[in-house]
């Protein structure tokens, strides 16, 4: 069977995963990489330490990284990460040298899609449209059965389309960006500006401090009734279902799945977003529209689609 | 090297060619196709003229269709198409067996992108994203040099991506449709509400009716500096950029191809569309922007591309 291994590489922390060839993590560790000032140096440190842990003294067939951040079309280098240092060094060749083990590379979202298509709720599936929200929009397209990178593996990045003109400002510079009206963030931004407006579950969660909001909280709040955290939902899982709309009139995939933290609500977040689907794409009288699912994995996707990277490289 | 015809079959009229393997047009044939009311065997028949005439008693190697409408995943059935007759029929076998000749359908922007890859535009280029502003927005993704279609044949619909929360309605039944902001239509639209403000060109050009105005008419008077028939450029190109960085954030092309009516415009609608691009796209500091170019075929694009379809099937 061989020993292959998924790291998931975020911007606050490392998790290393031996990983089955039936998509069953077993051995894990963890390490933190403390902040955005750290070094390409550390960040390497850091992730040899975490799966060295996970061998525990045994021969490592493939490492399989998912990184938080572009990566170029070759698999090869994060050519730019918000929140990881590496500024287009050749990673893969670095760490397969350091390693003496093949390495591979994608983005998180390109792995999360490749472990939903392998294990989870996309397998067998050609044409899967993937969005995983978190903090923001991340997302990947899997179209005849493989991943589509791009020209420059840039590919994916659907939490930046525009969805209202002149709209909310966004961390990219732009206005209007899907993800300012679809992600975690939306989610706690309309809960908080509506706090206190009918003071109930939400406000004791967050201590009464609207600035201690968290994406869990207004989940837990909904489940508990909460009135705003449920209409925090219907507003983000209506937005959800607009831009759904726009990818699908692009793309006409065979499935949706939704990832990403926000998607542990489960229906709370995809039934509106079906209805605004439905509502928004154009033809539906002459077409099926795609179910919209749940992803089958949650934060442990990342390192199950990075072992599977680098599983289905040593089959080729 | 055979007789291969390429056909548009488009709402008003049938266009027939015999195309070269460099896809030159040799001799052509047209039929009208009177209304919407027209039924499907009178289409059949005013194909059938087209297509003999052309062949003129020679032997035809295979015939290919550029429809205007939806055309399933196995280029068989017109689903739908709000300007032709068809919805469903095999409208593929049933002309195979007619003619006795091999007949391969696709949709027109589909084709228009087979012919702008061959011999136009996008010669030698993978990842091609073409969009086609006539009176609406079609539009062709080519993916690792192959036009993808989708699950059911209705991938490229881009032009009802919403790019306006609740905006202009569109003919689609739905509100803020991308070619309601850039297209011929939107062209058009932007001229006459705006036409008598500073009579000039414009004005002259539609008998001081502007009812009457159409596309080419602006076009024409922002070639003689009509001020508002280059703002309604402005604003087109401006939004065609708007919508273009929308696609790039998601596909991650190599280059982009506009065609249709409105691209005999160039510059004065590609280069608002180059700055809108560049403005709204994520990542520019991180990337290369993909070129936004005139396509090279004008209204033979169908035919051109139809007759590239068919030949490149017979030489499978």
């Amino acid at each position: 069977m061989g020993l292959y291994i998924g790291v998931d590489v975020g911007g606050t922390k490392v998790l290393a995963a031996e990983v089955t060839a039936d998509g069953v993590v077993r051995r894990t560790a963890r390490r933190s990489t403390p902040g955005r000032r750290i070094d390409a140096a550390l960040v390497e440190t850091a992730l040899t330490e975490a799966v060295f842990e996970v061998a525990d003294g045994r021969t490592i067939d493939g490492v399989g990284l998912a990184a938080a951040g572009f990566v170029d079309a070759a698999g090869a280098r994060v050519a730019f990460a918000p929140h990881l240092p590496w500024r287009g060094e050749d990673v893969r060749g670095r760490l397969t040298q350091r390693w003496g083990t093949p390495v591979a590379l994608d983005n998180d979202a390109n792995c999360a899609a490749l472990a939903e298509c392998t294990h989870g709720a996309a397998q067998d599936t050609c044409e899967v449209l993937l969005v995983t929200m978190g903090t923001g929009i991340g997302g990947a397209l899997v179209l005849d059965g493989r991943i589509h990178r791009g020209t420059q593996g840039m590919a994916g990045e659907f939490g930046h389309m525009k969805v209202v003109p002149d709209g909310q400002p966004c961390e990219c510079g732009g206005r209007g960006c899907w993800e300012q009206y679809s992600s975690g963030n939306a989610l706690v931004r309309f809960a908080r500006d509506r706090i206190g407006q009918d003071p109930t579950v939400l406000e004791q969660l967050c201590g009464g401090n609207p600035d201690l909001l968290t994406g869990p909280m207004v989940t837990e709040a909904a489940e508990d009734g909460d009135l705003v955290a449920r209409q925090a939902f219907a507003s983000v899982g209506g937005w959800l279902g607009v831009g759904l709309a726009n990818l699908v009139a692009a793309f006409d995939p065979e499935l949706i799945v939704v990832g990403g933290g926000v998607s542990a609500a489960g229906d709370r977040l995809l039934e509106p977003a079906r209805t605004a689907l439905t509502r928004s794409l154009v033809g539906t009288g002459h077409r099926e529209i795609p179910p919209v699912v749940r992803a089958a994995f949650g934060p442990a996707a990342g390192v199950v689609g990075a072992a599977e990277l680098i599983r289905s490289q040593a089959r080729r």
